[in-house]
């Protein structure tokens, strides 16, 4: 599944360099990451509620070209779980049909007392 | 004009206190006046290509409910030209038809001189 | 008591009109009120282990003059029980000997079922 | 040279899991860069003014610990020429002796066209 989801860019994710911040793509990733996990019939809300939080231990990312204000960018997710314990999820953002930023997220499970648990079924 | 635009929480938005971390509602409220002045036409990015640029200098805020992660809010703008130099914007943040802020945001216009600038018709 | 705190302005704090987003001054604010507590004896994080947190209901800003990249400014904060239950911070942040922002920020203590609580002497 | 520059977590920077956003070490890190450059003679906004921008393509980052409200974070930083036009930053954030971030931040650096630049001498 190749779940997009869609924002615009505003003041706030912007900087002195006329473009956007450069951490406030993560915010994207994550948001397309937390959307991706609802689409799949749970909100992350819930999962949380029953203790499962999803924790980024590693990522990997390319910055090809910047967005501006007002643009509107979407941020295409899938995602693979490569053990009982670790998922992958691999990400862009595009804008205007041009990709901004390409990214590698690997992400555990954890439970409230910050221990390992499995993958549930996404 | 009443102008609405919805938006959700996401992480990024909260803090260590499980609800939205404050300032960010201020974030809300510029995305609120933001989409205001494009809905009358024109961009804000065209507004600051043409040397326009909108900036608060005084604002009063009560903040009387809190959002959580996965929340979905309204920004409630409108906006009344004070005199030919200044302009306010009454907002209100909803959530579930529950008012959490309520603000009066008071705004000049500039040019890239820095100087005030008559206000355009908005 | 008057507090004094610095901080530095980096591109985080910045948006595409080349100063601080104003959203961020309140950022500040709060480390200001953050610091301020700490130097009264017990840092935020054990209030809040102990169920005391300390919320803003209402607040006015006046915007004066903005900062840019580089620059350091200082929040300086005063603190006044205004009732059993609330209190006010009287905050202004400097930059360079000139004023840039003044903020009476009034705040009530709630305990984690977000009942008020008597304020604690700070 | 291994630069080393130290900050304290606010309320800003955590979110409703309880420890920093993971959005947020970016920006540490960028603190750390941007100190790094200062340190070298010339601070960052002067080499912005004079039309060097320095904007990271890519980045690999590990998250194997993390902080929270009130912790005092230190990043260390250390930089190295790759080639005239490229310089990686080897960076990590550490709290009380301990690595909560690795990363690898790969820079280049541009002029006002967008076009790429030699590296001046860091």
């Amino acid at each position: 599944m190749e779940h997009r989801v869609g924002y615009k860019i505003y003041y706030e994710d912007t900087d002195s360099l006329g473009v956007v911040y450069y951490a406030n793509y993560l915010k994207y990733l994550e948001r397309g990451r937390t959307e991706y996990v609802g689409a799949r019939g749970r909100p992350i809300q819930l999962w949380n509620q029953d203790g499962y939080y999803f924790v980024v231990y590693e990522l990997q990312m390319k910055f090809k070209r910047s967005a501006g204000l007002g643009d509107e960018i979407e941020v295409v997710s899938r995602f693979q779980r490569t053990s009982a314990y670790r998922g992958r999820f691999t990400q862009r953002i595009e804008c205007r049909g041009e990709v901004l930023v390409e990214a590698d997220v690997d992400i555990v499970c954890i439970d409230p007392q910050q221990r390992l648990r499995e993958f549930p079924a996404l």
